[in-house]
């Protein structure tokens, strides 16, 4: 019961102590969140309310089922552009239909999340490497911050990908609304300097460390109270300055998402997307986060977390969600104990989605987009291009070519691109194991590499050891490796593999040696295999492959090549040097 | 230069014994190949003079760069029914329009092949792993067969998958065609009686054995010889019985390929499993016959000469082309001793283009599809399933999920998921690598795994040995069997990493690494390294990882204990059963 849901173990020693804590931490959350959901919302291209909806009943159901005590889960940049994109590449126009699609989005990355978490598919997420998600996180800040010029010149734009953006950015740089980009630029302005500025002077005034870090963080909430006010209060409307607007006020609307068969075949692959790169980002957070109070993570837990989350977003009007980077350090930071600092923090936003959205009507999005701005800036990180090109070209490779093709055609591209890049480069590195051809080290049963050891050969045997299990991608390199060798020496009349580091052999690599086996008696060889694996052993018994093998199976391989050659038990006893 | 033309090799010792072995065998394989490229043509949707182009050329620039003495290439089976779905996928209904479809997709097959050659990406056909080879095949089989008892039986029926074709089949069967089917009947009948009852009728008049393995092969064109004359002398062209009708007679006409960009963008898919699946089809032969000789074949060679071949097949009107498996051996058996064979055959079939063509016109299609039914129905193989579902549960998720979706959806898709599932397969299974917590076998230096062996640990030291290089598929795994271990067992200060079996660290596994020791580092436990490899240890001093290892990198196993723990001395140095 406990491995299902955690909250029945961490509620029980709820205390007072605990409670005060978490609700420090919600408070500080909830302000930090208020602007930051209303403007991935923008991001997405979804109403700016849907990204309220997002970040309260979502951080309910997640606090329920999650194993991470402090994963803050709610609307984030990422999973923001990779739903506009999902939504763009169905072409609608009525807004109706898009928050339909986005909930629709929410509820699919929910069910996938919570099937792989059933199914404890959590070791899925490996498909991702690290060179993939470094390039494509890369280059999706860049997309994220390139798509959020528009708002700042109060221009329009449009574009999944870099140049497209680009294009359209400087085709209307023409319609430039001075007070907009006044706005625009004034709050990246100030929420850089609360960064690097802000801190000295408030740690001047003898404020311990930690709330100040917490203070500065909060910048987001000062640019909208008084970017807001200042719109209103000048009547900037009327200057052309585009706001939020009307926002419905009230409780989440409870929402059936839509079961359209058709609808949910175009964002299949969105979701499948969503769903691993969500997943991958909040699991490496909340671990770190878990590491430093040396708690537990379960990855598949976390995925019923997210998955729980998910679904509750899709029946609440909102969209996918995710564990957030930046704003889980601020809840460890701000003490949080248990989920409960989540749950809390959606009631925080609640209380804004039905009293304080009045207020943001005169909201320049403008200042949503400064904020944005500045919070995926920080994430910017090219640093990834040369340690992979010091470490290994072809980590390199990988996310140099994610990063391209993700700006160059966007998210979905771009992160499908990088995957099948980074296995195909994989299995082409496993296709070539490392092996040896080994030799009677003199004076001993032992057998070493002839190419690094004075060893002695049997001209008639040929020895080789790999170094890997044998499976598909590495079975026909056996076979080319053994053929090479037998056709290219005549002398040779018993080839033996050597086995001890063979864990497993697939349904290929049986074929393979099955053909090697045949192959060798057409040439009149004889094929043999040594230091074979107990569990390896036992599935060949399943076969004929044993009754079929022309040569023998030796325990070991000092016992296969005497049973071949009467001069290696010479070799073993005689002192090479006397 | 030699290795980039065989054919200076072979070309120099060639006698006149030579000659004549080869043109035995050249005479042979044209009497095969000359129904079978009439078939495979209407196979593959084409004018059926089409499969008689493809069976020349291409033939000729094979045996220019081939490093196989005695693979035969041409039309093939699967390779036609696959270029039947490429052009079917673009719904033409122009005759000259599919034609030029076709000598796109040889020349696209061709470059891409040719490509892969000089690239030596040979290993790229490892994607393919047996099980997917086998279901894909077994379900290529039956499409195939399915697909021809349209024309046995007179009717129209379509579709690429198997509930498509027996739909349309069922459907029109009221159509049928009694002298269509008789004739298709017979044809079947006599060439499965050719393969079992004629062998020892003829093997009774003293022929040699060989001799009668050969002839029994030749049936078919009796099938043509016969069925052709009855249809010409009875007139059954009236009676409803569709022939092959007017074939150009020439030689096959010099054609320049379409570059259509959008056409080239539809087929590039199809083009792709072509040249995968006819690669691994086509070495997998080449290897096993030139087993028999002892003799070598190059993968990347053959990746040339098989480009050439389709490049040629493009240029002279012709369509995709690889090596055919029961014509290799029969031009293996007749003696065929260097690629001029194919050469000589070529030969023949433009001999067979110019002079025979108008004799084929009463050719009914019946015998043709009897021809291929019977063709692939010999490569009918379900042992596969009870083999693999005996040897490795995994493999037979593989044959059938590749069979099923091959049969449901068409070759394209059956192969495409199955390539992406049993490499799916493959990552799940490498995403957990054998390791084992070892501790020290009382008395000696050794360590071994504590579920193994009575060994001694110190409670405040954890070590694990991975037996397998660290890669994206299994770096979280590590993360988590560590993160678990320390956080569940509080008396851990010293978590040691032991490498000997590590070959290779990714940058996705070092970004793991830096994961663990800065997880550790917050717990306040020290992680170590002990028997790293030396190519490994070059590779993370490029990095930072070394400095910021909160422990140490220790030479042994029994070093690193040591150090952390002065009892380790004594347990190895003092008898523990005194």
């Amino acid at each position: 019961m406990k491995r299902f849901f955690p909250i029945l173990e961490w509620s029980r020693g709820y205390s007072r102590d605990t409670l005060s804590q978490d609700l420090v931490a919600a408070i500080i959350v909830t302000i930090m969140l208020i602007p930051q959901s209303l403007a991935y919302a923008l991001l997405a291209g979804l109403p700016a309310e849907m990204g309220l909806y997002a970040a309260s009943l979502p951080l309910i159901a997640y606090a329920a089922f999650a194993s991470s005590r402090v994963l803050a889960v709610g609307p984030v940049a990422v999973v923001s552009l990779m739903t506009a994109a999902a939504i763009g590449n169905l072409s609608l126009s009525n807004p109706a239909e898009i928050a339909v699609a986005a909930t629709a989005l929410a509820l699919m990355t929910g069910l996938m999340l919570l099937g792989m978490g059933l199914l404890r598919l959590g070791s899925l997420a490996n498909f991702l490497s690290h060179p993939v998600v470094a390039g494509f996180m890369t280059a999706a800040v860049i997309l994220i911050a390139t798509s959020q010029v528009k708002h700042i010149f109060g221009i329009s734009a449009s574009g999944k990908d870099l140049i497209t953006m680009l294009r359209t950015l400087f085709g209307n740089i023409g319609d430039t609304n001075l007070i907009t980009v006044t706005i625009g630029l004034a709050g990246i302005a100030f929420l850089i300097w609360a960064r690097k500025g802000l801190k000295p002077i408030l740690l001047k005034t003898g404020m311990p460390d930690k709330l100040v870090s917490i203070l500065v963080k909060t910048g987001p909430i000062l640019v909208v109270v008084i970017s807001t006010f200042i719109t209103w209060a000048f009547g900037l409307v009327d200057h052309g300055v585009k706001v939020v607007g009307t926002l419905p006020s009230g409780l989440p609307p409870f929402t059936i998402p839509s079961f359209d068969l058709d609808l949910w075949r175009s964002l299949l692959g969105s979701a499948i997307l969503i769903t691993v790169v969500g997943f991958v980002e909040s699991v490496s957070v909340a671990q770190t986060l878990a590491a430093r109070r040396r708690q537990h993570i379960s990855p598949d837990q976390e995925l019923i977390g997210l998955g729980a989350a998910n679904v509750a977003s899709a029946v609440s009007g909102g969209y996918p969600v995710t564990g957030g980077f930046s704003r889980s350090i601020v809840n460890f930071d701000s003490g949080a104990q248990t989920p409960a600092a989540g749950a809390f923090t959606a009631v925080g936003i609640l209380f804004a989605a039905v009293f304080l959205t009045p207020l943001l009507y005169f909201l320049p999005k403008a200042s949503l987009a400064a904020i944005i701005v500045v919070a995926v800036l920080s994430l910017l990180d090219f640093s990834v291009l040369r340690k992979t090109w010091v470490y290994a070209k072809s980590d390199f490779v990988s996310v140099a070519a994610t990063m391209l093709a993700t700006l160059g055609f966007g998210v979905e591209i771009g992160v499908s691109a990088g995957v099948a890049l980074s296995i195909a480069i994989h299995l082409y590195r496993t296709s070539h194991p490392h092996y040896a051809v080994v030799g009677q080290v003199p004076g001993t049963e032992h057998f070493r590499n002839i190419n690094r050891h004075e060893v002695q050969v049997s001209p008639s045997i040929y020895s080789i050891r790999i170094d890997e299990s044998l499976y598909f991608p590495n079975a026909r390199f056996l076979e080319d490796t053994i053929n090479d060798a037998v056709s290219l020496d005549p002398a040779i009349d018993h080839v033996i593999l050597v086995c001890p580091a063979i864990n497993f052999i697939d349904a290929s690599a049986l074929e393979s040696l099955e053909a090697i086996n045949h192959r060798l008696k057409d040439a009149d060889v004889k094929f043999h295999l040594s230091e074979v694996k107990g569990p390896v052993m036992d599935r060949l018994k399943r076969t004929d492959f044993l009754e079929k093998l022309t040569g023998e199976v030796f325990l070991t391989q000092f016992d296969a090549v005497c049973a071949l050659d009467p001069d290696c038990a010479n070799r073993a006893y005689h002192d090479p040097h006397p």
